[in-house]
């Protein structure tokens, strides 16, 4: 991944031969916006090691040799920076849809997902929702997962080829959230060995399909399996299934009989992606259509109960796993744009400029015009919380792709044992990462004040496409309250074991510090100073495990849950009650806040398991690593300091000392900040921004590209003073 | 405002013979989604108290004959749901701009802005952000402040009736907060008693201006004003200036020789509007086009510095006051939207449904189906929230409004007394109210599920547009900071000042809680229960301006300021310091939380001012505004809660009870949820949401709306299938 663009990078430099003058002399910049990043790098403290950071960050699934293919396929390479109209985007999008495959026939790459990091890399290249993906991260393994050996037989191939490409069909107008009340209804029909598939009111129309509203040719469909009655057994109906059901015909793209699909419209992003309506009159597919490898239902119209369908979960934790994963990708867009902007970005003079001490002030020419934003530390706390949020959801990404590699293993072997935890905690950690990229990514909009408002910046659309992945595939309070159950459940049973069974108790590593709750929960803070708090957490001797800060978080989340376990028996006088819903309902912001703890202590554990990596850094670049975890941490206590405050486990000194050393941490992180950036390594075509490309310049990029906007040529242009005449002239030339 | 369109609404109303049945029988509904919200309405408390909430909420400053005028104009009757391109938006959006001068002149409006509530009023009926508006709200405006009487009688008149169309063109490439630092230079020409306009360098093109695009005959520009050197005098620059400056002829919309304009493409929002970029090469307008009420240039080139120049710091207060009130309006849409879908919006079954006890369900048929997702605390706690902040909004709109008005009539009378104070809080709450603002837009999208995501929602285009409001006339942080310094700047005063002296001191209302800090910042809390946290605040005897809760808020604000002041003084070492920037920087962000606590105080001071009218309600309105208010305080008390626990002014118990009271709250307000965004009275062409809509339906209303969606009909869907055809059946023919 580090090394996929040097080559690019370097060519991307201006040539510098006079570096004072702007090579458009014509027009001239009075500030050297086109020398301030390479300043910044030059005068950083890690400024050369940007690649061992890249290797830190790259796929820990990759090997060099995947690497090495990575490098060579080439970004797409003219995406437009500024997206005129819906359709124009939609266009393009089935443009690269094609582009894509050819690469990956081209590379000889398998697309399959989640076994392949190669793919999931690759996919970033293309970077645009479009409607191929759609059906490689849905269709094709909710098929590779629940069809049977001879289903498989029949369509995987195909589906992997892209010679069928499909879409996942779950969501209903009336139903997201609550799958089980989806209204879709397969029906057996004894008679024929088919089922009859049927949208019997508003409600049950299917909706928000991705690719579903032009592309696909076939949708894995989710409706509620309807078994008639037959020899002397009622009707009955047995829930949501998943049916293989084609939907147009390959040669027209003309939807079947029986089958309407229409396109949504415009949304808030995702202008890409053709999500669809649809609606089925008593459509008909064979029986085998249903997928078999769980549940089955005879030629004889008996419904076969699965034995194991636990497998199902493992694509969900997969698909969470990949949308953590992409949420950290988009916000390393977001974050770079907007501190290599700020750093360029310099308002206000400063008597001495000594608002910056504990950075390296760019001096150009002897002088220093004006102050960059970057110095001042509210920006600095903006952004590099967002910073150490990116590197840490990076981290989060890479661990739960591992947690679902070793759950697969396990349980291939029949172990079932971690599945609660991982279903609990990568509920969670989805619902809170997308939460807070989605906010963390308008920060990077606001901080860079007006020019983050136009498409230019390319920030706007990031947040509009990524406020895509935040709501699908679950909702963040739905989400939330698993894991706050699962969590709160885990918790009691920690309670109710004593002593040598409390040790006993098998528990997933992601919740095993409750173990350690009584001990914890009776502590005090020891630290007396900011040295005490910025200990180093990777240094010898230190567990991966362990340290001031990630025990800190760690108490939060046990005295939440202590609190809500006190609550829930009150609610509940001690007794199991009926009315679980009331109770349930009762505890919902607790839950929400109990998952936000844990998830904080989740993804810092992350972080630290990649203790080895991290040591292998050069001092420095392992210093600003440090740096952004500490800050990672400290931003989560103090979001939330009350749980410290009111059982004494911080005094009023401590909550100073907290704030004390986020703003150490924030001059440490400043003279590295753009190198942090850089080691994400985004190749400007993949930014489509002009206020955060390599080499900076934003003016003048900004400049140019505005120019060239829709408006100011052509047709456009001349409908545009046609239609100024007929509506703003009479107006200019009313005689009131 | 509130009896603009009760016909309307009425109007609306599905005729319900058999209100079972839905209208649609040969696509039925499941859920009698048409009857949900008149079932919310007839069994809420305050049910048909919405018109006397409407008088509470309208203008203050409108005479009942006003508010019958504005009910006669229509709104623009069919603006379209879903907006297919920029292009075709501001093609509309030129069309609308005609229609809204039409109505200017039918009615006879006169379109001063601040002082005209009826012009007001009239724009929110528009609802667009259109280029007309900038030249009213922004070119008019500074023209009437700032022309000397000649310039007037030349100019005013024409600009007023639309014979001229203004930009105001401040902000540059490279500056917008530091304005000192603009680059373009307006350069005195003794010979030709002319000024030359010119850009010198890319950061000096102005930027972002509203209606320069394409639209405006001409500017305000702000140039720094320079004299050559001439009789002995040298070359002096004295800073910026406004110029009145021609763009366009108006006879064929060509720019003049010497402007270059262009649009600056696409945005975030605001597609409506032709935000542009300006280079002026040498540009030449006669001396007197250079604003002349405060300071002048006479013929010789000697330059008379101005009298009284506050005056031009009106201006700047009616602005902010104006986007606080645009903002809550904005924010109404939203929560209108977001409720009433909640209410429709059902999910997941309930044992018997206890969840909303404290509400009134909706029992239909004697079933209640599903749970609706309005009756969980989570929702109620995100939407009602941000329904306590639209109302406190308003509020402050009106009382900005009312403190601009009394300045003004101070200032006539030559007294400057409370002008520091209105510009340090003005600065504030613009900066608060539309940061919340625009988080709040993000949650009602949030709450809406998937559907949120769509356009039809109408949420996406509110965020986008109301984006623009947030970062244009200042910054979030920038603007803080002017609060938080004038905020230190008062609470020192009042520390110096002891006993009688401090009595004494002149402070306005909204700092003047800070003469009680010495007696607030040494008592604790009394509350032993909810109810005493929930007292009446707009109770006989209680005073305007105190109680409990707005005594909590206050706390707040004084422990922060001393805990700044100790810290100032610990960084200047008790001494004036040279380096005020460092300790600026330093101090940053303290100042920043200072200026939301303080916010939060001024928010509440304008609630409270509202007790007259809020008394004169029936008891249940009252009752269900004054949860309003104390879940507003509540929530801004919980959401940084550690400065109470810290000094011990509150303890364990005292911080439960708050959450306690906040879900006591939740419940008393869900039975009037749909009743309080009714007060709102926004007609359905205005909301323009298939969500939202006053008779309900959403769902069918989704239905209907997808289905007309641009992709699905004519010229569009021929050139997407020519398109896939193209583009993605090779993919599907593909060998491999
Ligand atoms: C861009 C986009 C692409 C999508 N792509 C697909 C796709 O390809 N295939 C597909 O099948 N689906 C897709 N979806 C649908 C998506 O998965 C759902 O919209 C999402 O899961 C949210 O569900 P919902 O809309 O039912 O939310 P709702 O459940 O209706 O949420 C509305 C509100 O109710 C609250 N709520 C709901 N239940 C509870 C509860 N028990 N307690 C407290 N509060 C509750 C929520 O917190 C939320 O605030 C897509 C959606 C979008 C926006
Ligand atoms: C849609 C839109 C419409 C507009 N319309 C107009 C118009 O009609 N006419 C017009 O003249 N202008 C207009 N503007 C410009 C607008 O007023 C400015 O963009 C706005 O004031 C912000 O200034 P900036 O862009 O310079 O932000 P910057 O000051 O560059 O802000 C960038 C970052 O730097 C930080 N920063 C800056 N100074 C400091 C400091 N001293 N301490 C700490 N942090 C600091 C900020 O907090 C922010 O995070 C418009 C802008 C937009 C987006």
């Amino acid at each position: 991944f580090h090394n996929m663009t040097p080559n690019n990078q370097h060519a991307q430099q201006q040539p510098s031969a006079s570096p004072l003058s702007s090579p458009h002399q014509s027009f001239p910049s009075k500030y050297p916006l086109h020398l301030i990043l390479s300043k910044e790098r030059q005068s950083s403290n890690i400024g050369s090691d940007t690649s061992s950071l890249g290797t830190l960050l790259a796929s820990p699934g990759l090997t060099s040799h995947q690497l090495e293919l990575l490098s060579q396929i080439p970004s797409y390479p003219s995406h437009p920076i500024s997206h005129p109209s819906r359709f124009a985007q939609f266009i393009h999008s089935l443009h690269l849809s094609r582009y894509a495959h050819t690469q990956l026939v081209k590379y000889n790459i398998d697309p399959q997902v989640p076994q392949n990091d190669v793919f999931i890399n690759f996919m970033d290249k293309i970077d645009e929702p479009i409607p191929l993906f759609m059906h490689y991260v849905m269709f094709v393994p909710t098929l590779d997962n629940q069809a049977d050996e001879t289903q498989r037989r029949m369509w995987l191939d195909d589906a992997r080829h892209g010679r069928i490409l499909g879409c996942y069909a779950q969501t209903e107008i009336g139903h997201g959230s609550n799958v089980r009340g989806l209204l879709t209804t397969a029906t057996f029909d004894h008679d024929t060995d088919q089922f009859v598939i049927h949208t019997p009111c508003v409600e049950a129309c299917k909706f928000w399909i991705g690719a579903l509203g032009k592309t696909a040719t076939h949708a894995i469909l989710m409706a509620d399996l309807i078994i008639p009655a037959n020899k002397g057994k009622p009707q009955k109906s047995y829930g949501m299934h998943a049916f293989f059901v084609p939907l147009r015909d390959p040669d027209t793209f003309d939807t079947l009989p029986g089958v309407e699909v229409w396109d949504l419209g415009d949304k808030f992003g995702f202008h890409s992606m053709d999500n669809g309506m649809m609606k089925l009159n008593q459509y008909r597919i064979p029986r085998r259509n249903m997928l078999m490898r769980f549940a089955q239902v005879t030629r004889d119209g008996d419904y076969v109960r699965p034995k194991v369908d636990k497998l199902t979960y493992g694509t969900m934790v997969s698909t969470r796993a990949y949308l953590v994963a992409a949420a950290s990708r988009h916000l390393s867009k977001a974050i770079t744009i907007s501190i290599r902007y700020s750093a360029q970005r310099s308002q206000f003079w400063q008597a001495g400029d000594d608002g910056r001490d504990g950075s390296t002030p760019v001096v150009i020419d002897g002088t220093t015009p004006e102050t960059s934003v970057l110095n001042y530390l509210t920006q600095q706390h903006r952004l590099f919380s967002v910073l150490a949020e990116t590197y840490a959801f990076m981290f989060t990404g890479h661990y739960m792709r591992q947690m679902y590699t070793d759950l697969m293993a396990q349980m291939k072997s029949g172990d079932f044992s971690t599945l609660a935890e991982l279903h609990g905690t990568t509920a969670g950690l989805k619902s809170y990462v997308t939460a807070r990229v989605l906010d963390d990514i308008d920060v990077c909009r606001k901080t860079c004040g007006g020019h983050g408002f136009s498409n230019l910046s390319g920030l706007p659309q990031i947040f509009g496409d990524f406020a895509a992945e935040a709501i699908a595939e679950g909702e963040e309070y739905v989400l939330s309250f698993q894991t706050g159950r699962f969590c709160l459940k885990t918790f009691s049973q920690v309670l109710k074991a004593t002593g040598k069974e409390c040790e006993d108790l098998k528990l997933g590593e992601t919740v095993n510090y409750m173990k350690d709750s009584k001990v914890l929960l009776q502590s005090t803070l020891d630290a007396q100073s900011v040295d005490d708090l910025l200990e180093d957490p990777f240094q010898e001797g230190q567990s991966e495990d362990d340290d001031v800060l990630i025990n800190i978080l760690r108490f939060k989340a046990l005295q939440l849950l202590s609190q809500a376990v006190t609550k829930y028996q009150k609610l509940t006088n001690g007794q199991q009650t009926n009315n679980t819903s009331a109770v349930d309902n009762e505890m919902g912001m607790d839950l929400y806040r109990i998952m936000k703890a844990h998830c904080a202590c989740t993804v810092a554990l992350c972080f630290k398991r990649h203790r080895s990596k991290i040591l292998k850094l050069t001092p420095e670049s392992r210093r600003a690593i440090t740096a952004l975890y500490q800050l990672y941490c400290l931003n989560r206590i103090e979001e939330d300091i009350s749980p410290y405050v009111l059982d004494g486990f911080m005094n009023k000194q401590q909550v100073l000392l907290v704030q004390d050393a986020v703003r150490k941490l924030l001059r440490q992180i400043r003279p590295d900040a753009v190198p942090l950036v850089d080691a994400f390594n985004i190749p400007d075509e993949t930014l489509r921004s002009v206020l955060g490309k390599y080499n900076g310049d934003a003016y003048r990029h900004l400049f140019e590209e505005a120019k060239n906007s829709e408006f100011n040529h052509g047709k456009a242009e001349r409908i545009l003073k046609a239609t100024l005449m007929r509506e703003i002239q009479p107006i200019l030339r009313s005689k009131i």
